[in-house]
């Protein structure tokens, strides 16, 4: 290809919201430019490197088996009615009616289209295990669009989805999709870390995320030093450490408490630990069921494993007139002591207490009155749970289930995996196939997806200089800039040409550099900018060889075509 | 791949609405679904057929030195107000806002797109020409779809758009893109007639059209029976044969008319050939305005041809009231003799005549008041036009300009190539470059597209017999369909995967009919369905050979595996 004529040139400017290398970068160097907010033109060069980064994609998934298909990007709204997912999704669905009053979802997630393909044929326990997947437009209608390909409104994602008879059969499969995700990453020259994560509007029980560690990235997580264990906030385990657990039980009693409404408040007062004191938080879930969450002082409450235990969609704090006209308690002295004889009647209420209550004993806390708290409480003993599980967030310095102290790390998320079960085969009507003794069973399905722009915008977070972008052979727009110089010499001119002529014979995708009204400086700089990974020049100065360079390297070598060739191959 | 495990199985009925044989034939080899009515799934089948037909234009896309990069899909609909296209698209936009009321159109065409990403760089001449393209989702809201693939609402199009400094360099880039069509449906197994025609909400002065012959295609055309030339009815030249053009003329005379208003009823009471008679249309534009069109009585008016003259966007027929209140004249009766002296003051209005007036004398027709006709009227001596030219319909029958017989054909219009002209780039601001002597010029463009769904409809539409498809090897889903029977004796499927896996090792696409539970009848018509080129048998009358078989030939024969290999390489 002639830079000359190639559509896209570099530029000196950046855009003016640009924060991060790749926004920058892939903007100065002609790779893309931004439509609106958050939508994106891929220039002849970006667009070279999407598909790279697609064929790897498509090849690994064609070798783990998945079929590649398309789906509509306008799907039925009243598919997303039946799945309830019209006010689940975490982002904003974008809703259109056509000519004659139909009504679509511009699709963000496809989940609902590729059951609804599927059960569209009688399949049997024959046909399977499948997965199918598809490169398609997804559109997001995000609040805030940012860095440029990493948060966009509309992208190509790979997703695919897995039917599978049964959790064992899945999980075969979850694993076969975890690998070839290892695969994709590591073609793409990226180390990707492995987060548990909660799976939010997909629906399900359990997710991966494939992070690429960067500061800029909006995936925070926790990790042990290793590497062995790492999570979402959202969703790590963490150990919880034994601490009174050998004092004997003391007989419970209430005590005057003029005190403030904050755990400290109590600290001070009772001159006791923090982690002795029972913290209460009374939410209200979209049922309106209140629910009295408590967890050991010295931890606080993680919604997000609240919400699973508890299957609620939507949290909210209760008022302080709700806990003094609906529960008849003390807003900062709520106890679960004795408070279900007290709240009104009618009212839906459930006590879920974190498994860390069992790790201390006499606890302390508030007494359902004001200025008023308990000594001594113990669970079994003085107040019960109506669920008891792990509701406590974890946090940065606290040890993993195999002891390692976790940290906190950011990064790019630039994949998912999720098990969805029967979250959709459950909610859509026929989403089953015909199983050995003749009955219809519904799928267990799993989804995995992977943004093409964003993991373009990852690989230039990761491979980027002072210069410009670096890229890895494997996504190279070009395999080799050949630049040519003192071009109005026709002698070096034909031989620039004859050059290119040659490397484009033999397959080389070759970026030739031929504007005779560029100077060196700027032809070399484009060249570091664009990041190919072999620079070649022509010039007067080379004579009959090729000055040789790489692009992560400074030194440079005269050679000859040949030489050229046997250090590219 | 193991064609128990595909997704997408044959079915033995077809959609109720299927009219077409691609319509059925693809819906029941399992290679698309519809999702709502003119949106497809394109299953594991039909999407490798999809690919390969976008493999092939793109090869010969990147060839003809076009550049591939991407648009968005989300169109800001301020653009399409920019060129005034919301008005004008034949097709119905589909408008959307976003959750900042931020309004877009869902792409149904990316000239404006793509003009608006071009004038985002500061070009200079030297930067000329070049032609990018994309593969991209199109959206037509269709009042209709039908024909399955052939006429739907939502589809991946190839759209190219070249930028050239002036139209002498244009017409060199629509010499190659029409080469560049030529070759890519010769390598899809179409013959294609390249077919003149409206350039429609396009814009631009003229355009081609690639149809694909086929009693089902919308495309209705004039042919020479040599096909020389080929125009859609709306554009197509023909031959204005002169008539009594020796004939000395006549004193022009008003003379009594008690007849109907038709030509009939004129031929009929002056006993007149119909020729002789002028035919008066009178029309009113999008402005208002009112344009009298006469030609030679045995021709009709052509609407397209005088918009083009007359620069009009919509046309309508006058109504009684308006030719008798505003014109002054009676319906049945108009005459372009003396009609501009009798209209209402201040009202806009113009007189077109076809060319073929010159072809005849002494004409007759209404003399603008009831029962009233004039007898040799004469062009120059007793009217004059406005404006002159071709307005005339041309008919089956008809000759060519070159004097050969035009008749009607029908076709499947596969692609197209638009001259645009200055159409868009003097409407949009900036959609300059810098010329030679430092002052932006509009760029001169053009545009060229090609669905991919519909031809693949078309491919179906040409290649099928009674039992099915019948693949071009170009396009074909996989290259051998592998027929395994009698597989419940283990020597015989071991043969069978081991002829699979050495095909497949040799990188033959293969599918291969691994179904235990499926007779030999199911797995031949199955196989005669999809339409592989090859099929070949395993099973235990072939022994230790293999049957081959062309799809289209009915001849078998049994071979090794060498055999095999030599007959399909």
């Amino acid at each position: 290809m002639l830079y000359s004529k190639i559509f896209g040139k570099t530029v000196k400017t950046v855009p003016a919201d640009a924060t991060s290398a790749s926004h920058k970068l892939l903007y100065q160097s002609g790779f893309i430019r931004e439509s609106t907010a958050g939508r994106y033109f891929f220039l002849p060069l970006g667009q070279r490197v999407q598909q790279k980064i697609q064929k790897i994609v498509k090849e690994e998934m064609d070798r783990a088996g998945s079929q590649e298909m398309l789906s509509p990007v306008l799907h039925p709204l009243s598919l997303w009615e039946e799945t309830n997912r019209t006010k689940t999704t975490g982002f904003e669905l974008m809703t259109i009616k056509d000519r004659r009053d139909f009504q679509f979802a511009l699709g963000g997630t496809a989940e609902e289209m590729f059951v609804d393909v599927v059960r569209k044929f009688r399949l049997s326990y024959k046909d399977l295990p499948f997965n199918i997947y598809q490169f398609s437009l997804k559109f997001r209608d995000e609040l805030r669009a940012r860095g440029g390909l990493l948060r966009v409104r509309e992208f190509i994602m790979k997703d695919a989805y897995s039917f599978d008879a049964d959790e064992k059969s899945f999980k075969k499969e979850y694993r076969n999709m975890w690998n070839t995700y290892s695969r994709i990453f590591d073609r793409l020259g990226l180390k990707t870390i492995v987060v548990e994560s909660d799976n939010g509007y997909i629906g399900g029980d359990y997710c991966h995320e494939f992070v690429v560690k960067s500061p800029i990235g909006e995936s925070r997580f926790l990790i042990t030093e290793n590497s062995s264990y790492a999570a979402h906030e959202d969703v790590a385990k963490f150990k919880k450490d034994n601490k009174n657990i050998d004092e004997k039980i003391q007989i419970m009693e209430e005590v005057e408490a003029k005190r403030g409404t904050t755990m400290e408040d109590g600290v001070k007062l009772h001159n006791k630990p923090l982690w002795q004191q029972i913290k209460d938080v009374l939410f209200v879930d979209e049922s309106g069921r209140f629910i009295l969450a408590i967890v050991r002082g010295d931890y606080d409450v993680n919604e997000t494993k609240l919400k699973h235990l508890t299957d609620s969609r939507d949290l909210r704090h209760a008022t302080d007139e709700e806990v003094r006209e609906k529960i008849h308690s003390e807003p900062g002295f709520i106890s679960p002591v004795g408070i279900k004889e007290i709240v009104n009647k009618g009212i839906s209420f459930i006590v879920v207490a974190d498994e860390s209550l069992r790790t201390i004993r006499n606890a302390y806390g508030g007494a359902n009155k004001k200025f008023r708290d308990l000594y001594n409480m113990n669970i079994d003993r003085d107040y019960k749970a109506d669920i008891e599980g792990d509701i406590a967030m974890a946090q940065p310095g606290f040890q993993s289930l195999s002891g390692e102290t976790l940290r906190e790390m950011r990064g790019i998320e630039v994949g998912n995996i999720f098990q969805l079960g029967y979250y959709y085969s459950k909610k859509m009507k026929d989403a089953a196939f015909i199983d050995k003794d003749g009955q219809p069973k519904p799928y267990y399905m799993g989804c995995y997806g992977i943004g093409l722009g964003r993991t373009m915008a990852t690989i230039v977070e990761v491979y980027h200089d002072q210069k410009g972008i670096v890229w890895p052979e494997a996504v190279a727009p070009f395999a080799i800039h050949l630049v040519g110089l003192d071009l109005k010499d026709e002698t070096i001119k034909k031989r620039a040409f004859d050059v290119y002529k040659q490397l484009t014979k033999q397959d080389y995708d070759v970026l030739f550099d031929d504007r005779e009204w560029a100077s060196a400086g700027e032809k070399f700089s484009d060249a570091d900018l664009i990041g190919i990974p072999y620079r070649l020049v022509v010039s007067k100065r080379t004579g009959d060889k090729i000055e040789f360079k790489k692009r992560n390297e400074t030194a440079t070598e005269l050679l000859d075509l040949s030489g050229i060739i046997s250090k590219i191959k």
